[in-house]
């Protein structure tokens, strides 16, 4: 029988400065007691990760000198990171300082379908961003982005993405670290506008399910406040669900009858028309619903249903906390959630309903850009990045007792 | 912005008993090595888990008087956990010990429908197993129950169970502790089997859906070798899904159309008496089915085509890596797999089912008892627990140097 083992965090730099960030203004005797490390072993870390940059003394007074030890805390402007939330048609683009604070962002028309020569584009994009946050490229240490379609996170390709042609098994980390030779980490959309939500909103949930609802459908998870991506990365692929209808409608997947066929924003947009609406897309329907146009309300209603009685099915396996519903059709709020709220609370357990919250997104159309900023700053903040990355000499030391010099990290 | 920063743990002696449990054999020096403890520290705190009875030194040597540090192992055998396995009219109780080894077992007829009383018989036969073991009950550390229904998993108490009376609310720990002075834990069927498959034959996956087909229909998720509970504890509740039928079946939760109504082994029982089988039950069909009785055949493999559509959903929703059913029905394998893997390899993403495997359950009904004893011992090991309850002295030390006693666990 195999029994999981806790695993041990050394309390190497590292794993002292994710204390130091999480408890702002511990002092070296607090990471003492905390660690068990000697005052000499504590100091010695300390030291490393002052001279990195990652940490400095809160105190207005220079330390040593027989003073009692200042406190400490984390310098998160000591570096940035590069955010891109690539959209079918548009994208949005930040700098982000290691603290999370949007430092310059920008928002513009963008083809995804015109291949992977529009990283040339975000890479023009992201040099002049920094200029305007008055920051070097040497300064940024990761970039997150999201594409409209399945990644394999490990390698930051695309898989048989169908909005973006060309696209397919490219190594976008490749192409955009002829610019910036940083980690680069690539997720799909919607588990980015999770992660944006989940750390800017929700962190006090733990299970959180992100459904974004534009022209298809799909849904983020996050668990114990992790994005869950499953044994292929293709978890929260809800879109090709099959639902229960009356007519056959075949999905541009193959298959008939998925959620996202009957349910999505094209598929609304479409049955609309054939209502004699005149209208082209989810943002169209999305306006006929505000102005309570009969037809369109009902038609969002029913997709609401639709995708409420998958959600109930989720609802019942995952027993979320928490539902957010984002996404262009989400700004549909009324007559989105009536229907959502009326199937899932009919059809799922009431355990399951019990504290239940079903709400729009509260970042709407900025929950990917700043998802994709978390996700390359937890990425860039590991311990064992900071160990290896940030405090470790570039070079061996000539003498044992050398110490790392600044600025190390490479 | 919040951001999740990874838990420290301490290189307590808790956390270097779980080094020892990981690495048998390790030696103090490369406990040194591993923590970055000095040798003093390091031989303080194993010098605790050895007076502990948790560790010993596996040289045939005495340690010390300037010999070199022998290797150490967990001491498996210092403990045990007893693990009850209560079905609808079965109980499986078994003594383990706290490296897993199986002790003494027996296995009985015990209806769950008498109400908590049948613990009063429970309390008695783990008694009895105790002596067949040739344990006292006072090397009994922790106690695994499951239940055949819901349980709030934090304080062990059935909630609103259907096939069990009497149990609504009824805290088991707080009955059994009453024999038992120990940690009791208790979850429902489903999960302890999932744990019980997943910790016996494929602690290597990392995403794991256990169904169970019995009268009913569940399904125990685990998540990076966790079992994933959900915010009510009520996740992989998923016989009260609703599938796509022609007629209306009402399920005994008052909605129609749900899984279980449709494809659980009682629904099938019923279809099949309908037909007019002579069956009584879930075990009567499984023996029809495996005779190649038509009726019931086709009754099972549309059983399992109703199962595959649902666990298709959750395919594209969690991209398991593996897919264990179990339960009674699962033993008519041939006809419910056929139907299970039509469906899901029709329906489910290609990607999400690329590697997936869908496998009989190889515990069978071994599994629940198995599981309920990884659970106990998982709480007994955990390395907080180690800390203050197997290391930590009785009482406080007169002297600030004083050895904890061995045995000093409460």
């Amino acid at each position: 029988m195999t029994v999981n083992s806790p695993s041990l965090a050394l309390p190497t730099p590292g794993a002292l400065f994710h204390i130091i960030r999480r408890e702002d203004g511990v002092t070296r005797a607090d990471l003492g007691r905390l660690t068990g490390l000697s005052r000499a072993s504590v100091s010695q870390r300390v030291d490393r990760l002052i001279d990195s940059g990652l940490v400095r003394e809160a105190s207005d007074q220079p330390s040593g000198g027989g003073r009692p030890p200042s406190s400490l805390v984390f310098a998160g402007d000591v570096g940035v990171v590069l955010a891109a939330d690539l959209g079918a048609t548009h994208a949005r683009l930040a700098v982000v300082d290691l603290a999370g604070n949007l430092l310059a962002e920008l928002a513009e028309d963008l083809d995804i379908a015109d291949g992977p020569q529009i990283l040339d584009v975000v890479e023009k994009q992201f040099s002049e961003l920094l200029d305007r946050a008055g920051r070097r490229p040497d300064e940024v240490h990761g970039i997150g982005v999201g594409v409209p379609g399945p990644v394999e996170f490990e390698t930051g390709r695309p898989v048989n993405p169908p909005l973006m042609p060309g696209w397919d098994g490219y190594s976008i980390p490749d192409r955009l670290s002829r610019g910036f030779d940083v980690p680069i980490l690539v997720d799909n959309d919607v588990n980015i506008m999770a992660v944006g939500e989940y750390f800017t909103n929700w962190a006090t949930k733990r299970d959180l399910l992100f459904v974004k609802v534009g022209t298809g459908v799909g849904c983020g998870i996050i668990t114990e406040g992790q994005i869950y991506r499953g044994a292929q990365g293709a978890a929260g692929d809800i879109g090709h669900i099959r639902v229960a209808a009356e007519t056959e409608t075949v999905c541009k997947c193959g298959n008939v009858n998925c959620l996202e066929a009957i349910a999505g924003g094209a598929a609304i947009a479409r049955a609309a028309r054939e209502r004699g609406c005149e209208v082209a897309n989810s943002r169209d329907v999305v306006e006929l619903a505000r102005a309570h146009d009969p037809d369109v309300v009902q038609l969002v209603r029913d997709g609401g249903r639709v995708l409420g009685g998958v959600l109930a099915s989720l609802v019942n396996a995952f027993n979320p906390d928490l539902i957010v519903i984002g996404g262009d059709m989400a700004e549909a709020h009324e007559q989105l959630f009536a229907g959502v709220r009326e199937i899932v609370y009919q059809r799922a357990t009431p355990l399951a309903t019990r504290d239940l919250e079903i709400t729009p997104s509260p970042l709407g159309d900025r929950a990917g850009r700043a998802g994709a900023a978390v996700m390359a700053i937890q990425h860039v903040l590991q311990p064992g990045r900071i160990d290896e990355q940030w405090v470790a000499p570039r070079r061996k030391p000539t003498a044992p007792r050398k110490r790392a010099a600044a600025g190390s990290q490479t």
